[in-house]
């Protein structure tokens, strides 16, 4: 299709698209005249993906090309090309190392994994900002006063493990390889608020059916 | 308690607590002399939802003030009361109501709520932010060319409506009527992240299981 095309399929304006274009966030099309230049469908995914990175995610231009060059990197295996993908998305602020609260958050969060028998989530351990946010999640909440230990966390853990099942067999149903990232990116951005507004809304359903309105 | 004391629990500095009290985020401790007050658990407990809103859920003084007015109302029903201050909290921007998208993305979410039984949602409806919320993502996710119909929303909210039965089945363990409140706000702010995180490193870990590092 022409850049026209590609404009209206995706609902982006043609000089937004240009923009991407130069900062280099969509691959060039195949050039046929010396103005004109072809682009398919893998283009018209792109494009979604990079609106999802900047407009919903809110993320930086040479954030989302860090993003998007993860994504592209075939000679990485698909967990690790996920992971470089996600890690390289803004991240909150972490808590100092030396902290007590840090350290024994730390060790919760080992202890969850090994009971949880979440072996690589273990293993690459600190690596991850998962696993570093969730340390300084559960630091704060203690240092509150609100408990959070292993046998509060396992419950939750549990349960995000089914959910996280739901999502790899979705990703299993996409054939293309760049494709599955691709849709494991945008649905790390875009999903996860439907996932949090669907549990208030839960919340609110069964406060009222337990205790009335 | 005497004040130095009720520092000293929480660990929040005196001229902080001086301060919470100042904007009635706090309410006064019973005077026993013309300088000094009695401060109880109540107030331990207030001053950790304070710190809880203010420093991790980053709200405005004055919102806290509104959400702490909400805790407190005991004319409301919990389910209501729970509501007003979970509602009087920050939400995120909600979608132009003329916009064809979000007509069709609310009649998918009264589908699925409609599906799911989820009734008192259904009814409450877009009072709710968490529903209005949740119709604005949709909204987006279709615009951007991802698919979220009710088929695909339909198995995460089976999930979150299982995590939101512990959260209540957690809550109904806690005695005090004011005190549930308290922490079912608490929850909302700090429990989200755990959510979030520990979904993420389910995801890790099943993705490095079904498809390796």
């Amino acid at each position: 299709m022409r850049l026209a095309e590609l404009s209206e399929s995706s609902g982006v304006p043609i000089p937004t698209i240009k923009y991407y274009l130069r900062e280099q966030l969509l691959p060039p099309g195949r050039r046929i005249t010396a103005t004109q230049a072809e682009y398919d469908d893998s283009h018209l995914r792109r494009l979604r993906l990079v609106r999802a990175l900047i407009q919903v995610g809110r993320v930086p231009v040479a954030t989302a090309r860090e993003v998007l060059a993860a994504v592209d990197d075939d000679s990485l295996g698909r967990t690790i090309r996920l992971g470089a993908a996600l890690w390289a998305l803004p991240q909150p602020p972490e808590a100092p190392e030396d902290d007590p609260a840090t350290a024994e958050a730390a060790s919760t969060v080992d202890r969850l994994l090994d009971e949880l028998g979440w072996d690589t989530a273990r293993e690459i351990g600190s690596l991850s900002p998962s696993y570093r946010t969730l340390v300084t999640t559960v630091a704060t909440l203690n240092r509150l006063g609100y408990p959070c230990g292993t046998p509060e966390l396992t419950p939750y853990a549990r349960h995000m493990e089914r959910v996280a099942e739901h999502d790899i067999d979705r990703l299993d149903t996409i054939p293309e390889e760049v494709e599955k990232v691709e849709i494991a990116v945008a649905a790390a951005i875009l999903y996860e608020p439907v996932l949090l507004m669907l549990h208030r809304l839960a919340q609110e359903e069964h406060s009222a059916r337990r205790f009335g309105l």
